[in-house]
This record gives structure tokens, C-alpha cells and sequence, in this order.
């Protein structure tokens, strides 16, 4: 028999004191556990280091200055702020007493019944961290600001610079890895090459940038069918991307990249090959896999801690044919839900949930102007409906009308006029000086 | 007699060699400068260390998280595209060679017929540039991210703390300096505090926040009649903001401001009070008035340089009454423009122009949601015409149709909705973690 809690069954009865629950991270699985615990007989604090939850799909089009930080980006607050059982935290965690059941924050304990660690991915060089000094990967606001600032000061250092090879080097843009992160940032450069900038340099031309996408596998988006992978490398290579497969990068520094298959100088070097878990494992003393994701238990808790979740893309999952589920924001989000309402029926003693199921919607990409390709189910698009569908798509899960509406109309607009609003180029002062040749 | 170049009258031959103009600053001088020589035979540099052009007059709006960054810049070389006789560069200017005429620049020596100097102006600390680390002045964008980012943690760190006298100091935020820039900001934090931010926080009551306008003359807006000083006063007193005339602030440290009329704790303090002109008199030897401006001739040209020209809030000017020429937008757009006209006639041996002349055409002056001040001539605007008024004049002044209908779509919705979208803290890393008070 199930055991029932008859406060929370009877709706106005308000039990002595609340389950708590604590929140860490405020990306897709996090938030939408929060939402999901909107009118739960619950105390939820969400707790994140950013006041913003970040819309990371589109993080790449703020790097290629399309769109601006905040038009990707929400207050947290702003977001729960008529969701009274939910108190926002910004905070840094440093890791989880399991014991006392606490959270340790930059302000303090924080005492949870139940926790959910929804703390993310960093990039992972595979071991080689000094890397990411020349080839920063693509994960938050700032990394797409500084990838944004690189890219445009290279131009700027091209047209500053008399010496014919620094120039070239500077024109160079490579891309390592050939998922959907890597082939949306090639085809976005070379879009900023080819049309964005065309116009706008005397002595150097834009369009002869080289633009260079390495992936170590056998072919481009490797989650995707593999008629739709060739057509994705024939897109890119229309827009003036080389791309490169097979490869591996075998080091990075200031002025390029080696491969194993020769030396490749660079200006610009972009990573979009690999990604590691956050600290979870590490504050839970919970097993982990190679990327450091969590093992969790098919309930997603975390195992001899039932009442610890683990979700997103810290958290080990396969789907039902035992493939792992990939690190993105559909699982994250189904995550959250499910582990939400596991919250809620053992907070108020109802049934408890099957097992998750993570349910494979479908994958996006695109390759700029134009090109996109989708996969939904049976369905495939490419060329002009994909992109369509694409950009239907993330304008379709933006938060809130004035997000959607003012994305839409960026993107009608630069359709249009082959522009990009957001070249800025701020806190240069944080860069080395621009070149030392003379004009 | 007027000595007449007869390659230039003719047209169509050109002259073995294109005289060469330098224009140094991109801000509202300069950039009018460069566009006004559009189809002159010039050989024109425009050289700025940042890529963009700012609209100042709103940087307040992205101090108050209203605005992005992009929505009030453009990158010079996009305005200035299809004008061929303009080379843009991005460097750092740290000097200039009279004698061999050329200017020193981060990307080598760059010769000059004539030169255009339009450095703007920093804010000043009267001598005790100290402060500049507590009290941040608002005159590029990383100050205004800045200042953002100041306002916003603020809240958060009140949020996580649980002391009251720390929490009363966070929640107090000071102004100093009660010209338009300062009553815009008190005003702006007024409506976050009062309105955008009423039903995010759980702790804190943001409503309850102290905003806090310090000026040492004996009214706000010197520059306006005092009838608007009044209104502007009354306004502010309505929307929440403290008003403290005719004093003077004696020093600013970590935990707010001293005055001499008492001390003020504060978590949060912007300086809105003075300005210096840049390096332009140090670099040319030239006389300068005490705000470091460089005392230049009818034509604004410097004595003894009649080839170097010194506009905006780098010169020190007065209009035909005697009274200096304000360090605003519009003086600068008009100096810009006469400089420019001027090298025109003599590189094409036309007649010289009369003396410079400013042509004052008004002052606006907003103090948040539908209450502004405007003087223009015999007409003097208040409230919400005033606050109209002053929104259509400065989507009139933006660049281009793309971001006139991005602001305005903007400030549409953020007055229906009482929101500020772009409230995000961004490179929060490099600040001290918040607090350390426990939850």
C-alpha cells in the first residue's frame, strides 16, 4: 500500500513545516524542475552563479554577433517571480554535505530534504587545459563575448598589419570539432567573411578569410543520419568552409593549430569538441563516467542517496536501446519535469513515477543563411524549409513574447540585409595590443 | 586673393596626390567630421581604439539594464562602408609629431596634411582619482556594463544577507552630480527599484531601496531654466529619489560617501559630476583651460598649428554670448562638420569660412517613465509631452531604421510592461564573491 500524507491530500491543510528543496543550476533541467514545482506544498530554493538563465542554443549567434547577450538571456527572477514557493539564489556552490544534507554556497549552508544538482558542462580539452588560453570553447554569455571579440579583432589586426603572412594567419579561422556547436559556428563565420564584412575593409578583403572546421570522426554531425551529415559538409563547403575530417588536433597555441595532419596557422581558434561534467560527482563521492558525468539510478537519483537528483547534462542516462542520452536541452528539460514530480509524490505520498523515459524529439542544426538540417522522427528537412523550421523552431522556445518578437525581427532583418548587429568589440583592454606592424 | 587649386576646380583630373586628413575619435565630432568629407578628394584615416561608434545620451539606459550595449553602438566602419575615401582603424593614439606631422598610433606613425582631433572627454575626480574605483562615471559602454552590473548585485547580495544594517546599505544607491546624466541615472534607478524589480526578490522589499542624488550647486540641470530645475526636482522627489542640493560629496570609499553635511552608507555610487578633456593639449603642447581642454582658435584650429584642428569635448569653446559651448552631442556634430568644411575649402583653395558660430538647439532632459524636461528656443516641455518628446528625438537621432525600430519597439514594451530587459550580470568572476553574511 501506498502511504499517504493527508495535510497535502486535504489542499488547505498546511503541514507543519515544508519539504525543502534545493536547486542548483538554473539552465534548462533546472528551471523547468522549478517551474514543474509551481503549486507543489513545497520550499524551493533555486540557486545559480548567474542572475540569467542563458538560452544556449543560440550562445553561437552571440559570438558571430547576430544577436546580443540579452536578447538570449532572462533574470532568473524575472522568470519565477510569480512563483511564490520559489526563493532565487545567486550563489556559487562548492559542494554537498550528504550527511547533514546541506549545500555549501559562497553565502552559506543551505539545509535541503531534497536536491537537485542540474549544474551543467564545461568544455573538456581531454586533459589538455592549457588549450583553452588560444581555442575557448562555447558554453556561457562570456565565452560568446570573448569568441565575438576574437573573431573581430582579427579582422581589425588584418587590415592594421603590413606583413602579407600575418595577415593570412590573422584571416584564418579554424573550428574544432564538427557537432552541431562547431558546424553552426563555421557557417556563421563564414558568414561574417563573406557577406556581413564584405564591404566594410581598404585593405584587406573580407571574403578571403579561410574558415576551417576539423572534426576527429568519420563525418560532420555525428547524431544526425548520415545523408543528412554529407548534405550539412556540401552546405559548408558552398559557404567557403573548408572542412577537414579524420583529423585531430595534437596541440594549440597562440598562432594556430597543429594536426595530425600538419601544421595549420590561425588568428582564431574556436573549441566545439568535447564537453565535462560539473563537479556533482566530485561533491557527492558518486561514481561518474569518462566525461564525469553522475551514474545515476533509473529514477535519476543518485544511488544510497535517493533523495539526490542528478540531471542534465551531469547526469549518465541511455535512452531505452541503452544509447546515452545526448547533452542537450530536450533531455534536460524532460529531466527536470520528471524529477520534479518524483519530488512531488514523495512529498505529498502519492505513487511513485515508472522509470524516466527520455523521448527523442528530434535534432537541429544549421548551417547559416538558408541551410539547416532537421531530423523529427521520420521527418528530414535541409536547404531553405530546414532553415525555416530551424528558425521557427528556437523562436518557438524563447521565454516570453518581447524575446521572440525582437529575435524574429533581428533575423527577418539581417536576412535581409546580410547585417549583424552586435559587432562590438568591448573590453578590449583585457587583449594583448593590436599587432605591432606598421600601416 | 584667394589661391584657387586648379586640379580640384576642374573635377575630373585628379591631383598626383590626395591630401591626407586624419580624424582621431569616433565619437559624435568626429564621425560627423569623416561623413561630411564624403566626397571630398581627401585621403581621409578616422582612427578610434574602439570599433564602434557609441550613442552616449543613452548609455544611462544600458546602466539601468533597459538597453543592450548593441542597440546604442554601430562599428564605424559599417556607418562609414561605402564613403571610399575613409580607411577605418581600430588603434590607440598615444601622441602627435607636430613638427614631422604624424600621429603615433599602436598600429605605428600615421602622416597627416591635416588633423582632426575629437578625443572626447573621461570624468574627472577633481584630483582624487582614487574614487574612480567606488564612484564609476558613465562615458563608454564597459562603464555602463559596469554600473549595471553594480546595481544588480546589489540587490542580490541583499538579498542573500541577513544582516539589516548591510542589507539598508546595499539597498542605497547614491548619484553624484545632478546634471542630465545624474538626474537620468537617479531617475532610471528609481523605476528598477520601484517597479521592474517590485516581485523579484522574496527577502528584500526592492521598493524600500534609498536612491540618493547629490549636487553641489544650489539647483539640478544648471543648464535649464530654473523653472525645469524645479520640475525636475519635484519629478525625481515623486518617483522616489532623494534630493540633496548644495552639497558637496568630500570622499567616496567601499562602503559609500562622505559629504559635508554627513556621511551616507551606500552599497552602490555612480559619478555624474565633472569631466576632463582627453590627452589632446598634452600631445600638442597647446594651452588648456582648467577642464583640460585645448583653447583653440576661431576656426578651431590650434594657435600656431593652423593644420590641426581640435573639436568636441576635447576643445573649450564659447558661443557668441561668451558662455561656454556644453560638452554634448550636438556642439560636437556642428564642430565636426565645420572642420571638415573648412579643410574642404582650403584643400580645394575655395574661400575660407567665417568663425565658428554653435547654434544652441535646446536641452532634453528625462527623469523615467513619462517625465522629461525639454527647452527648446521659446518652448518649454514637462511630463509626459516633455517625456514623448524626448523619446522621438532620440530614436530620430539614432543610426538607422534596424536599431530606431529595435529601441523603440523596446521602450514600447518596457513602458506597457514596467520591464527592463537586459538585466544581466555578465563577467560576475570579476568581482568579490557576494557577500558573506548566511542565508
Amino acid at each position: 500500500m501506498i502511504m499517504r500524507n493527508d495535510h497535502a491530500e486535504k489542499g488547505n491543510a498546511v503541514p507543519e513545516r515544508l519539504a525543502k528543496v534545493v536547486i542548483v543550476g538554473a539552465g534548462f533541467g533546472g528551471l523547468e524542475a522549478a517551474k514543474t514545482l509551481r503549486r507543489a506544498p513545497l520550499e524551493v530554493t533555486l540557486i545559480d552563479r548567474q542572475n540569467f538563465h542563458c538560452f544556449q542554443p543560440l550562445l553561437y549567434q552571440v559570438a558571430t554577433a547576430a544577436l546580443s547577450p540579452a536578447d538570449i538571456a532572462w533574470p532568473i527572477r524575472y522568470i519565477l517571480r510569480t512563483q511564490d514557493n520559489v526563493t532565487v539564489l545567486m550563489a556559487e556552490v562548492n559542494g554537498v554535505n550528504t550527511q547533514a544534507k546541506q549545500v555549501h554556497t559562497s553565502l552559506g549552508d543551505i539545509g535541503y530534504d531534497y536536491l537537485i544538482l542540474a549544474t551543467g558542462a564545461r568544455h573538456s580539452y581531454f586533459g589538455r587545459d592549457g588549450w583553452e588560453a588560444w581555442a575557448p570553447g562555447l558554453k556561457r554569455i562570456e565565452d560568446a563575448t570573448r569568441i565575438r571579440r576574437n573573431i573581430l579583432i582579427a579582422f581589425e589586426r588584418a587590415e592594421g598589419t603590413t606583413d602579407p603572412a600575418e595577415r593570412e594567419r590573422l584571416l584564418s579561422f579554424v573550428v574544432i570539432g564538427g557537432g552541431a556547436t562547431g558546424v553552426e559556428m563555421a557557417g556563421a563565420i563564414a558568414e561574417v567573411a563573406r557577406q556581413t564584412l564584405a564591404a566594410d575593409f581598404r585593405r584587406i578583403d573580407p571574403r578571403s578569410a579561410r574558415i576551417i572546421l576539423i572534426e576527429a570522426g568519420p563525418r560532420l554531425l555525428p547524431t544526425f543520419p548520415p545523408r543528412l551529415s554529407r548534405y550539412a559538409e556540401a552546405a559548408l563547403r558552398r559557404a567557403g568552409v573548408e572542412v577537414i575530417i579524420g583529423t585531430r588536433v595534437t596541440n594549440c597555441d597562440a598562432r594556430g593549430v597543429d594536426t595530425d595532419n600538419g601544421r595549420i596557422d590561425a588568428g582564431t581558434v574556436i573549441w566545439a569538441a568535447g564537453v565535462t561534467a560539473s563537479h556533482a560527482a566530485r561533491w557527492l563521492g558518486a561514481q561518474a563516467d569518462g566525461a564525469g558525468r553522475v551514474k545515476v539510478a533509473a529514477d535519476l537519483s543518485v544511488p544510497h542517496h535517493p533523495d539526490i537528483f542528478v540531471i542534465g547534462d551531469t547526469a549518465a542516462v541511455v535512452d531505452h536501446r541503452g544509447r546515452p542520452v545526448p547533452p542537450t536541452a530536450q533531455p534536460a528539460k524532460q529531466m527536470g519535469r520528471y524529477v520534479a514530480r518524483s519530488i512531488i509524490a514523495r512529498a505529498t505520498g502519492r505513487p511513485r513515477q515508472a522509470p524516466f523515459r527520455y523521448r527523442h524529439l528530434g535534432d537541429l542544426a544549421t548551417i547559416g543563411r538558408r541551410a539547416a538540417v532537421v531530423k523529427l522522427g521520420w521527418l528530414e528537412l535541409t536547404g531553405f524549409l530546414g532553415w525555416l523550421f530551424w528558425s521557427m523552431a528556437h523562436i518557438y522556445f524563447l521565454i516570453g513574447l518581447r524575446h521572440r518578437f525582437i529575435v524574429a525581427f533581428i533575423w527577418l532583418w539581417d536576412y535581409i540585409t546580410f547585417q549583424r548587429g552586435a559587432r562590438l568589440i568591448t573590453d578590449a583592454a583585457a587583449d594583448p595590443p593590436p599587432g605591432s606592424g606598421k600601416p
